[in-house]
C-alpha cells in the first residue's frame, strides 16, 4: 500500500519535471520567434501550450484521486497540495511564454522591441529559460542550492525590468507610443515568468525544510 | 461528526467570502487613490495588503487540516482543493489592487492616466469592483446566474483594455513614453483582477454543476 503510495507521489513528481521541462521548451521558442520575428515559431508555441494545460489537468486530477483514495496526512499531504499549486504556477509560466510569442505573432514582420533593447531582453529571456531548466533539477534532486540559484537569477531578471522602464524613460527614447507599450508588456510578461519560478522554488523549499523562507517571499 | 465537518467546509466558504469583501475594497481604494493622485490612501491599501495574504494562510491551513482530519472524498474533497485555488485567485485580486496603489504612489503628485483615458480607467475599474462584489455573492448563494453576470462584466474590461491600447496607438495620443508604459501597465492590472475573477467564478460553476464549462475559458 505504502510503496504503491510512493509510486504516485513519485508519478506526480515527474509530471512537475515533466511541465517544467515543456515550460522552459516554450520560453526557449517564444523568445526565439520574438527575436527573429519569425509567426511561424510563435504559432508552435500558442498551439503547444495546450499540451502543458493539459498536464496540469491531468497531474491535479491524479493529485486530487490520490487525496481521495489514500486520506494522506501530514508530509505526504503537504507534498499532495503542493504540487497542486506547482502546477498552476507552471502552467502560468506556460501561459507568459505563450503571450510572448504572441506578441511577436501581432507585430510580425517587424520585431516587438527596438534594437537598442534588444540585449535586455535576450538577457531576461536567457535568465528565464535557465530558471525553469533549473526547477527542473530542483525537483528532481531537492538540492536547495538550485533554489537559491533561481532566486538570484530572478532577482537579476527584476534589475533588468527595471532598466526597461529607466530606458524608456530616456530623452533619447524616441520609439513610437505602441512600441512602448509593447515593449512594457512584454517586459512584464518576462518578469512574471521569474516570479512563478520563484514561487514553486519557494514551495519545494517548504516542502523539504518544513519552513517558509522569507527570501522567497512573494510579490 | 458529519455536522462537524459541514461547520468547519462552511467557516471555509465565509473566509472566501470575506476575502472577496477585501479584494473589493481593496479595489476600490486603489482606485480612489490612483484617482485622485492620493498618496495616503494608496499608503493604506499597499499595508493593508497584508491582512489578504494571512486571510489567505489561514484558509488554506484550515484546509490542509481539514483534509489531514476528515480525509475527505468526492465533492466534499473537490470543495475544499476548489477552495485553495480560489483563495489563491483572491490574494492575486488583493496584489493586483496593491499593485494600482503603487502605481498612484510612485507618480504622485502626478495622475498616472491622462484625463483623456481617465473615463475607461474609471469604467475599467468599476466593472473589477463589480465583479469582486458579485463573487462574495455567488459564493454565499451559488447562484450561477451571477457567475454569467461576472463573466459579461469581464468581456466588458478585456474590451476596455483593449481600447487603451488603441488610444495610444492613434495619432493624437502625445503622452511620454513613461506615460505610456503606466497606462499599458494600469491597463494590465485591472484586466488581470477581473480575470482572476472569473476564474474563482468558474470553480464556483464546477462545483456546483460538476463540469467545467467552456465559457470560463482562461486566458
Amino acid at each position: 500500500m505504502r510503496k504503491l503510495f510512493q509510486a504516485e507521489l513519485q508519478s506526480i513528481g515527474d509530471e512537475l519535471v515533466q511541465m517544467s521541462q515543456l515550460v522552459a521548451h516554450a520560453m526557449e521558442r517564444a523568445y526565439a520567434s520574438f527575436e527573429a520575428a519569425d509567426t511561424e515559431i510563435a504559432q508552435e508555441v500558442i498551439a503547444a501550450d495546450a499540451r502543458i494545460d493539459f498536464l496540469q489537468n491531468q497531474l491535479d486530477e491524479r493529485a486530487i484521486d490520490l487525496l481521495a483514495r489514500q486520506g494522506p496526512v501530514a508530509s505526504d499531504l503537504r507534498m499532495i497540495v503542493g504540487s497542486l499549486r506547482m502546477s498552476a504556477s507552471l502552467e502560468r509560466m506556460g501561459d507568459l511564454a505563450r503571450h510572448i510569442a504572441q506578441l511577436a505573432r501581432l507585430r510580425f514582420p517587424q520585431h516587438v522591441v527596438p534594437e537598442s533593447l534588444a540585449p535586455v531582453f535576450r538577457e531576461m529571456a536567457q535568465a528565464d529559460i535557465q530558471i525553469a531548466h533549473k526547477l527542473g533539477e530542483l525537483l528532481e534532486t531537492r538540492d536547495l542550492k538550485i533554489a537559491q540559484e533561481i532566486i538570484r537569477l530572478n532577482a537579476h531578471i527584476d534589475e533588468l525590468h527595471l532598466s526597461v522602464f529607466k530606458a524608456v524613460a530616456e530623452p533619447d527614447w524616441t520609439e513610437s507610443a505602441p512600441t512602448t507599450a509593447d515593449v512594457t508588456l512584454a517586459s512584464r510578461f518576462l518578469e512574471r515568468y521569474g516570479d512563478h519560478g520563484v514561487s514553486v522554488a519557494r514551495k519545494v523549499n517548504y516542502l523539504v525544510t518544513g519552513e517558509w523562507d522569507p527570501q522567497f517571499t512573494e510579490v
